[in-house]
């Protein structure tokens, strides 16, 4: 990837295509870029003006007066190519495309312009940003590459001259949900250090932009608006570089709502529709999903004004000076795990100095209206971050009028600044501009949005635990080579590999399967049925015949020699009438499986994203809840642990009633089967999953092996 | 109940304590009320002042020029009653007590002093509400009868003008929550009638409140906070009378998080804390549960536009001119259920008549910018609303900039007056105020947040289908007569009825439970393993023991006479250790059960709200799960139905792997027990229910009743 400082940070700009018309986009871009105060020289070019807003315009970018190192592209698509050759002639370091019509336009052509654009890059080097995107502002040099309305605005300031708080970056493909970010944001003075929107990306990527600004340490937080990654192998890379750096990822990927993953069928692969394979690498990294723009930009802010401080765990304290509000904090903040503990005697005490008889200190704190203005809202804060008992503060105020509030703006400021646990303010009623000025010079929160500031609290608590545990870990470890035997049979078995043969397989791993034997005579079958000593089920063996039960090629509870040999006869004719053309292995004949929670298990390793996990409530159950999670191979022990919480159905697996040993282990083994023969297997479909009493185990039912076929 | 009208409409007001000083409360009242250009002589009453805010003031309510009708009280606490008699004295019909330090005062006095309230109330007839109130505000009459400030501001408009649109009343408590309520709305321009708080609600609660807002038409759409209900008959009735007029009431009830709730035990009575049964009412009724103050006023407008005209099922066309936007927003649709189908080919075609290449008619249909610019927002809401595949319309704009909307003004009223099916508009951008003006006259909610948006459309469309099908039921005939032999064992039963006779109880009223024999003697409990016929349990049944297995009264898996001679007189041993002091009335021997899912049942009758049914995964499960929902009894089949799809984990309940009738049989028994002996029973605890595989029923393995007491 080549520097991404020549596009975000250039010395020189031309714009190609710049005009003097106000109403076109082309107009519009030279007005909003000169609305702020930059200090590098920006070329418009043009054929037809030598004027374009005041700047002297240039017929080419061969003729400026100094190099140009990004070149804007505003001219129609057709004639894109030729001005990159020139851009690449004149030596221009990186090339922004704001123009359409490529691929993402349906008629003819725009492929084939987007596919040279790949081309020439490919060839010169040079960096490409687009096409069809809506440009970046970048706000520390107050370059503002774009047309989008979001920063126009004469001697407007991008940033608060003030703030210290950690700088947050969107990176958006959708130009205008990557602004609308900023939009939101700057009613609460947040502090942005870049918009950027990459349009198709074509060449550049989303998260070559986050990846460029971790490490040139350019931005602390970041919001991202994905519809999808061009290159999957770059998320799980990124994701763990923001993590590591500690600089926190707040996304939303839009397409969570297709078709595979609304009505999941019990098919491995599909329900692994790529959402969940984002999800799967979402959570193992600490990368924060949100559901709106103001949810999304209020955790953002809250980041970005505690990252170095976020809360140790999960309690907090809430005060208020309206006891109805306080109530409904305290529901809210439960509905995402946040607790609201009792506070402790001695910070009862402190603050029971002060309180009227109509007051309480116990948890949320109701200070009543005339103390908190008595007191202050800092000089609260501080009695409560002082306290054991809590790891964070949630302050209620009413900021519509400024007045309370403006009695403290210095003791606000140090308590900002000097807090070790987040304080977080929340105003039920819509705020006084003056107030969200007031709060980001103290650097503490405003949220008006309740949920928003419990969601941002959760996200932050959470964070910090994730974080902590993932820099704990021991560097991976490569996965446990697998016996010579089972590479042998992967090796040497078909693409799908079927019930009988895939069972064996994985009993060689060391994963528990009724395993049977495969009859493939009536006499055969009566013989295996009297050696497994209580009742079986007979299941016919055939790559053809995916849904066993429909072919009439199971029996079950069969007792005895004699029924199996009859029903052994009965499957063969009933197979043979409904799937006469299916070549047959023989039928299996396994011992009933006792009773047990059906689960699911299985490997999907298709999305790109590398091989994937997958457990989830089974059998029939599985295509109508959907209730299953994915997590990256392989998965230690507490990694499995961690994922079956994430089921809705989690208290289900209640370890006083259930074999859960027996299931961790074979999540366990399952993972390093998928992550050690990821070059081989494509999915694995283990279902049902029978999972008995504690100590008696569990039964794989049923399974399915399919290998990845060479391109 | 004493007619609210002259409480809320009366034709004269006195406020006694009234005081020229604007920093004080009571100075406060005077210059809110002031801002309001009323049509009803005011009074002020003071013993200091001859004129206070301009107005002549009185010494007390017998000496003013007409009489009073509403008499404000903001004066201390102690002085309360006297004046309250004085009030009486003089013919006042209503009180408003303003005034704080009754109940909600942990000092002494409070309480004495507010049943001294009461009293007066009762013997004088007055109609009182508060004390600890912060007020009224009718905006009809443009009486604000309080000191909030957000209804402070000379010539305030406090409905817009314009409107036509179905009057939002809030009633609330919380006088700082009621108030904020229609703060928030007011960026939006939209239509309250009332904000009424009722601080203590001593006399007068918020459902009466309610009730008469919807007896004399004065409001159609109800914003409710309530921290609790004081007379909990009065939830089921007022939401029955809501639902039946059509007027939707919008509800946070705070004490979610209450310890009862979060940390659900398996007890019934304490899994059915006080929120359980509002949230059984709620669901009964379709009162709508709110999660926050912007959101629950968004839901509020929505209706307010659309009381009349409801989409009838759940499919939503959405249109933007940010293909992002729309991917998100869809993501959003499904997310709350929300349904984003292909239009159909003839609407399409309609669409593609002015696409670009680059836009979509799919859905959402990407219309591009430029188009949107050319058709307008109402001429494309028109194509969609035209379609017979969807049921409402979502339009996305970004509202930031004014002139986009402001092309079409006229057209977007004739669309507001004219759609039968609703057109919702979410800006992602934070709007101009002249985009609410225009939008709020035009009679279109305009929704700021994204969620909210798709949360108002899903409650749309599900207070529909509730109402529905709520009106087509026939009246609830009267809960089947028990058999006399029940109501006999009832009569002659203990306060807790044990298992062995609760068993004989449930079977009686035709309930499958697992009766069993009760053994007295070693040789009583051979007998009955070996006419069990299968592996037994033996259970110890005594009153004076809950925990049974920790007494050491339980042994499982016992298999023929011997076995279960030693297993009594083990238990005897254990027990006569462990509770040497219990009544023991024998030990049950019980067949073992089948396998099957482990459920609860339960009836619960202690809330005041009337007897509930309660069913949820049970067995151990219930203790960490808390996945238990409840519904008024009876209930039809369909409620049933209905109730289980509620649970967390309704997908695990498939018909094809259990005997889904079998449960739902027992629900609907158990329903009518618990109404036929609502007067009897307090509690039914039935866990685990084993369901069974289909056409194998259920087991009721355990069961506890509890009688009511004799106060």
């Amino acid at each position: 990837m080549p520097d991404l400082l020549s596009l975000l940070t250039p010395s020189s700009v031309a714009v190609i295509g710049a005009s003097p018309d106000p109403h076109s986009l082309r107009g519009r871009i030279m007005e909003v870029m000169g609305c702020h105060d930059v200090d590098i020289p920006i070329y418009p070019i043009s054929r037809s003006h030598d004027e374009v807003f005041g700047l002297k315009a240039y017929r080419s970018v061969a003729e400026t007066p100094t190099p140009v190192e990004l070149a804007i592209l505003i001219i129609p698509a057709a004639n894109i190519p030729a001005a990159l050759e020139d851009c690449a002639a004149a030596g221009v370091k990186a090339a922004l495309i704001l123009a359409s019509g490529f691929a993402e336009d349906h008629s003819e052509g725009g492929e084939d312009l987007q596919q040279r654009v790949l081309d020439i890059q490919a060839r010169t080097g040079m960096l490409i940003s687009g096409p069809n995107s809506e440009g970046f502002a970048n706000m520390a040099t107050r370059l503002c590459a774009t047309f989008s309305p979001a920063v126009e605005g004469e001697n407007m300031e991008l940033m608060p001259a003030w703030s210290t708080a950690g700088r947050i970056a969107v990176v958006a493909q959708s130009g205008g949900m990557g602004f609308a970010f900023y939009d939101r944001a700057r009613a609460k003075q947040m502090r942005f250090s870049h918009v950027v929107t990459t349009g198709n990306e074509a060449c550049l990527e989303s998260l070559d932009v986050v990846e460029h600004l971790i490490t040139a340490d350019e931005a602390d937080v970041f919001l991202l608006f994905m519809e999808d990654v061009k290159t999957p192998e770059k998320l799980a890379r990124v994701a763990e570089q923001a993590l590591r750096a500690g600089k926190p990822m707040i996304v939303t990927k839009i397409g969570r709502s297709e078709a595979g993953i609304r009505a999941a069928a019990s098919h491995t692969a599909s329900l692994a529709g790529s959402y969940a394979a984002y999800k799967a690498i979402f959570e193992r990294y600490g990368v924060i999903e949100g559901l709106d723009t103001e949810e999304m930009v209020d955790i953002a802010g809250a980041f970005s004004y505690y990252a170095g401080r976020l809360p140790a765990g999960n309690r907090a304290a809430i005060f208020t000076g309206s006891g109805g509000a306080g109530g409904w904090m305290a529901d809210a903040c439960a509905a995402v795990g946040i607790e609201v503990p009792m506070l402790d005697p001695e910070t009862r005490a402190t603050i029971d100095e002060h309180l009227p008889s109509y007051g309480t200190s116990q948890n949320p704190v109701d200070g009543t209206a005339g103390v908190i203005r008595t007191l202050g809202y800092a000089r609260i804060s501080n009695m409560l971050t002082a306290s054991e008992s809590i790891d964070a503060v949630i302050a209620i105020t009413s900021a519509r009028n400024p007045a309370t509030l403006a009695r403290e703006p210095d003791a606000l400021i140090e308590l900002g600044r000097e807090t070790r646990k987040p304080v977080l303010m929340w105003s039920y009623t819509l705020p006084h501009p003056d107030v969200a000025t007031m709060l980001s010079k103290a650097g503490l929160p405003l949220f008006t949005n309740m949920r928003n500031c419990t969601r941002a609290l959760a996200a932050m608590t959470e964070y910090r635990a994730k974080r902590d545990a993932f820099l704990a870990r021991p560097v991976a470890a490569a996965p446990e080579p697998l016996p010579a035997s089972v590479i042998e049979e992967l090796d040497g078995g078909s693409a799908t590999i079927a019930e009988f043969d895939a069972m064996r397989l994985l009993a060689a791993t060391g994963i528990e399967a009724v395993t049977g034997t495969l009859a493939r005579t009536p006499d055969e079958a009566a013989t295996a049925a009297e050696n497994a000593g209580g009742p079986v089920a007979l299941k016919i063996q055939s790559p053809d015949i995916s849904h066993k039960s429909a072919a009439g090629g199971v029996a079950l509870s069969i007792s005895g020699g004699d029924a199996a040999r009859q029903a052994f006869i009965d499957i063969q004719a009933r197979v043979a009438k409904n799937a006469p053309d299916a070549v047959i292995l023989g039928t299996l004949v396994q011992p009933m499986a006792r009773p047990g929670l059906e689960m699911i298990l299985g490997i999907s390793n298709t999305s790109g994203f590398g091989p994937l996990l997958m457990v989830g409530f089974g059998g029939t159950a599985v295509e109508t809840s959907g209730d299953v999670v994915f997590a990256p191979a392989p998965l230690s022990r507490d990694d499995a642990r961690a994922l079956l919480t994430r089921l809705r159905g989690a208290a289900m697996l209640n370890p006083a009633s259930l074999d859960m040993d027996a299931l961790l282990d074979a999540m366990e083994k399952l993972s390093n089967l998928a992550a050690s023969a990821s070059e081989r297997i494509a999915e694995v479909d283990l279902n049902p999953v029978l999972v008995h009493r504690p100590g008696e185990g569990i039964s794989i039912v049923d399974a399915l092996i399919v290998q990845h076929t060479p391109d």
